[in-house]
């Protein structure tokens, strides 16, 4: 069963497919190809397990496949460079369909070579791990890191269509799987106090990789994701609340280097941090806070920064972020569980204790 | 007298302001910068000449320069990361307004790297080749070359103004001048055959640098443009006439190393060529070829490929070309004086016939 979401974004608008067994529909990539030139974009890990179910649907087109290294710390300008020579040395047109199957770094990667290549060619998202599928594949936030600032260069640039394969997370280890948890327990944070309950209760399930659970919780982030993505594509306001925990989690990936920790990794911690600041604040109870942290300690996620960046490390990385404005750190904060701040700049003093801590 | 021209394109709408003296109206630049993080991105020619007539106006605002070495040689992702090391290290946020100052290679570097910066910030460009006034600056097309092809890496991205200033074209080179007229010949050839006939009879003027000659070609030429960018901003269909001449003359940057022809020059050429095909094609007469080759020469244009090139090789080179379709090499071609068609698909022999003469 293969259920259906629109992204709604005008003559941007796109489908996300969604179900146990997607990858084995091949018309729900072929009605979204123009033409006969289609790249797949995959890595290491993922080629062996699933890149021959993606290309024998393909055997009709003029088919390349371009498999990377698997990692953060090859989400970078000179992996873009690999994708470019290829498709040109293909002599691949404008018309030319990029497929992105992987994780999070793979679709943000391969998405910003579609994005640039001929100045945009269309392209398609299949992701395979849980937090690609809840989170990075769908919005059109495409990118590569910089030394100095993850997600630092980029594209806004929506896909032509998302394909989710539920079944696809039985071949994912533990600790990818506990990353995507952290994305998933931010929407509740952010938005929907409701599914944090339903989080919390049902915790255990989806760390066992109960099928229906897993499923309800992706259709569950997407629904949530695709709302505030067809309100404010561009980031201009409410988009932002997607960063809880962002601006601490990315000061953590960058400043232990890229690939140290997974994404929802930093961004678990991050959030920790970020319901300090919000206690700090007055606005999150002490037992809110603590209700947070046990949620992502059941979801095996870690929830203090790494010892080794000192409070001043953290500041002058976090000075470094999309959101910041004039060289103010500008941060998402929660006012209670189920609802975040924009983007607001708070006392430095207050944010240092909370870094100390 | 600065006049203003709208370009027009929704909420992406922007002025063109054009005259003699811009370069010294600070407001025609602040009004449209938002926040105090400015950067100006120039070239070694033009930094001694009209930097410091710019950075004065700017004197209230966190202000960078950067300085990169003149030339199409250095239209690449490698300069790219120059802007963008620099913007990071100086922590410039998503709010920061890039202006680019310089000729087509400035413009179209520095307004990719507006595009990708944090997904974006604000650029303004101030054109300082007649190339750049009449083209290049204005439309939003963005990017850099490939060692397998000119310009395959970008953005479409518009600017929040461009600002003209006739009198920088008094320190211009002649060859670099004539260039820019090739531009705006092409106006005349693919939808404008009054402003031919006026650009035929008045073509000494222009040469000699009559002030309101170049500023009628410069008006015109912007018109023309803004027209065809306001009704096909992505080029899905009638904005592909901009590249008359220009699938032969990126062959020529790429083949012969970029830089050793001036984009005006190679266009030159290309116009040559693909009048050639169109009278081979039946639709313009010998003495139309005639007249066109005749005006190149009189702007002091090359109106002949480079021996060096074979056809087999130009062949190879406009393979790679962003009309192409799955393989097909497509070109705007003449159907009269002052009409152009969409891109079509050409007999190879008839190409080759072209190509070797």
């Amino acid at each position: 069963m293969t259920s259906m979401m629109q992204v709604e974004l005008g003559d941007r608008s796109y489908p996300i497919y969604m179900g146990a067994g997607s990858l084995d529909k091949p018309e729900l990539l072929t009605k979204h190809i123009k033409s006969k030139q289609v790249v797949v974009v995959t890595n290491e890990t993922i080629a062996p397990l699933y890149l021959d179910r993606v290309t024998k649907h393909l055997q009709g087109y003029q088919l390349e496949t371009i498999i990377l290294a698997d990692g953060e710390q090859f989400k970078t300008l000179e992996t873009l460079s690999i994708i470019f020579n290829a498709l040109l040395e293909k002599k691949f047109s404008r018309n030319s369909t990029l497929i992105a199957l992987g994780g999070g770094v793979i679709g943000d990667l391969s998405g910003f070579a579609a994005a640039c290549y001929q100045r945009g060619i269309p392209f398609i998202q299949i992701p395979t791990t849980l937090l690609s599928q809840v989170d990075s594949s769908v919005g059109g936030k495409t990118g590569v890191n910089h030394a100095l600032g993850k997600n630092m260069l980029g594209a806004f640039y929506q896909p032509q269509a998302v394909v989710i394969d539920v079944d696809v997370l039985d071949t994912l280890d533990d600790r990818q799987l506990a990353a995507g948890v952290a994305e998933v327990i931010k929407y509740g944070l952010i938005r929907d106090a409701n599914f944090f309950l339903w989080i919390e209760k049902n915790i255990d399930k989806i760390m066992a990789r109960d099928k229906s659970a897993l499923t309800y919780i992706i259709e569950q982030s997407c629904q949530n994701k695709a709302e505030i993505v067809a309100s404010d594509e561009r980031e201009s306001g409410i988009r932002a609340i997607l960063n809880l925990g962002h601006t601490f989690g990315h000061a953590i990936e960058t400043g232990m280097g890229y690939g140290e920790y997974l994404h929802g990794e930093a961004v678990a911690i991050g959030t920790c941090q970020a319901a300090e600041l919000s206690c700090e604040l007055g606005w999150l109870s002490h037992s809110d806070v603590a209700r947070i942290k046990a949620l992502f300690q059941r979801a095996d996620l870690p929830i203090k920064a790494p010892d080794c960046l000192s409070a001043e490390t953290f500041l002058q990385l976090m000075s470094v972020d999309k959101k910041n404005v004039d060289g103010d750190i500008r941060l998402i904060l929660l006012k209670k569980i189920g609802e975040a701040t924009l983007p607001i700049a708070v006392e430095r003093s207050k944010l240092l204790r909370v870094l100390k801590a």
